[in-house]
């Protein structure tokens, strides 16, 4: 048992590896294979039925806000003011990684030139944060902790509001030239996304 | 004067059409005086110092919120319940133009790959954008219609809060699936962002 959760772990380790160093169409299951020390890439489909299921799997398992929404029933009764905030600091950090910040680089390049790429990032990584934020902000609706309004906008503000700053760490860092930080960043725009959502009559969000 | 004029256009059409269909790398002088039926690229130089000035000067001049944006003056004086909804529909619409949707894909691609077409692209786009916003917001908190916060973050967050529906558009179709339109995210999210921004004690936005 042990010992099939460690080559688990270790064929995750060694995708995350290949997929950071060459995309997902660069690496394949033989090269993942091989950087896990496997003797055939065969036994990487007895853990996965595909390449796809894998790189789903890495990207739940290694990158820390996705790890942090595979599990919603954990957040989905917590307070806004708390969970808005944890996530947009785990969703920053992220790209502080330089092996998560060259994956981003060569996802986004491979989505741009390849539509079928382009559908199964999206469906790993921003459907699944989409999703999670929807259901969250209908659950922090119907709890009367924000207003009702379309949750399928707030999601996407909230995942959005982030986008420049993450923006600046991979792809642009001119956006950085005038020195806002991550924290002071979750600070304000979360700060502005809860007061624009706040309840009718309900006073400021600080405790 | 007016065949100078003319000219003049003739390359910025023709750039447009050069940088939509090659990327930035892909047109070149010589490819972009041919597209404009011009004798000799060395004409092109009459009208631009390099490559970068000329596609700054087509970003400028042909994507309809980046021409919004470059005379701030008649703006900045708009109170933003009006300001902030147009320049929203304005780059929402930018990307229903097939070339422009083109044209950000390669762009975006290109940026991926090289560090210096980031930064041409950078500066051309982002920087303005944000540069205009961050300006904009805070005339805005000085003639009390916001109230005082970080302007390096409210642009930041009002760009970002649009681009996941701009990623539906031109990268991630699964996006799209919940079926939010432009017009309810313009207005649902930009309504959030000015709730979040009201002035203390000022009652709500409807006129």
């Amino acid at each position: 048992m042990g010992e099939e959760r460690d080559r688990r772990d270790q064929i995750l380790e060694a995708a995350f590896e290949e997929f950071s160093a060459k995309g997902f169409r660069g690496a394949t299951i033989k090269s993942i294979a091989e950087a896990a020390g496997l003797q055939s890439p065969a036994l990487i489909y007895w853990y996965f039925p595909d390449k796809e299921a894998l790189f789903r799997e890495v990207l739940g398992s290694r990158i820390p806000v996705l790890r942090a929404v595979r599990d919603p029933a954990r957040l989905l009764e917590r307070p806004p003011e708390e969970v808005l905030p944890l996530i947009a600091r785990r969703y920053l950090s992220t790209f502080d990684n330089p092996a998560a910040q060259r994956m981003a680089r060569l996802l986004v390049g491979e989505a741009t030139r390849r539509p079928e790429i382009a559908e199964i990032f999206g469906n790993a990584v921003i459907k699944r944060m989409l999703g999670f934020l929807k259901s969250y902000m209908a659950r922090q609706v119907e709890l009367g902790r924000l207003r009702p309004h379309d949750v399928r906008s707030s999601a996407r503000a909230f995942i959005g509001m982030l986008l420049p700053q993450v923006g600046g760490k991979v792809f642009f860092p001119a956006i950085r030239e005038d020195g806002l930080t991550d924290e002071e960043h979750v600070e304000n725009a979360v700060g502005m996304l809860l007061e624009g959502l706040r309840p009718e009559g309900k006073q400021g969000w600080t405790p």
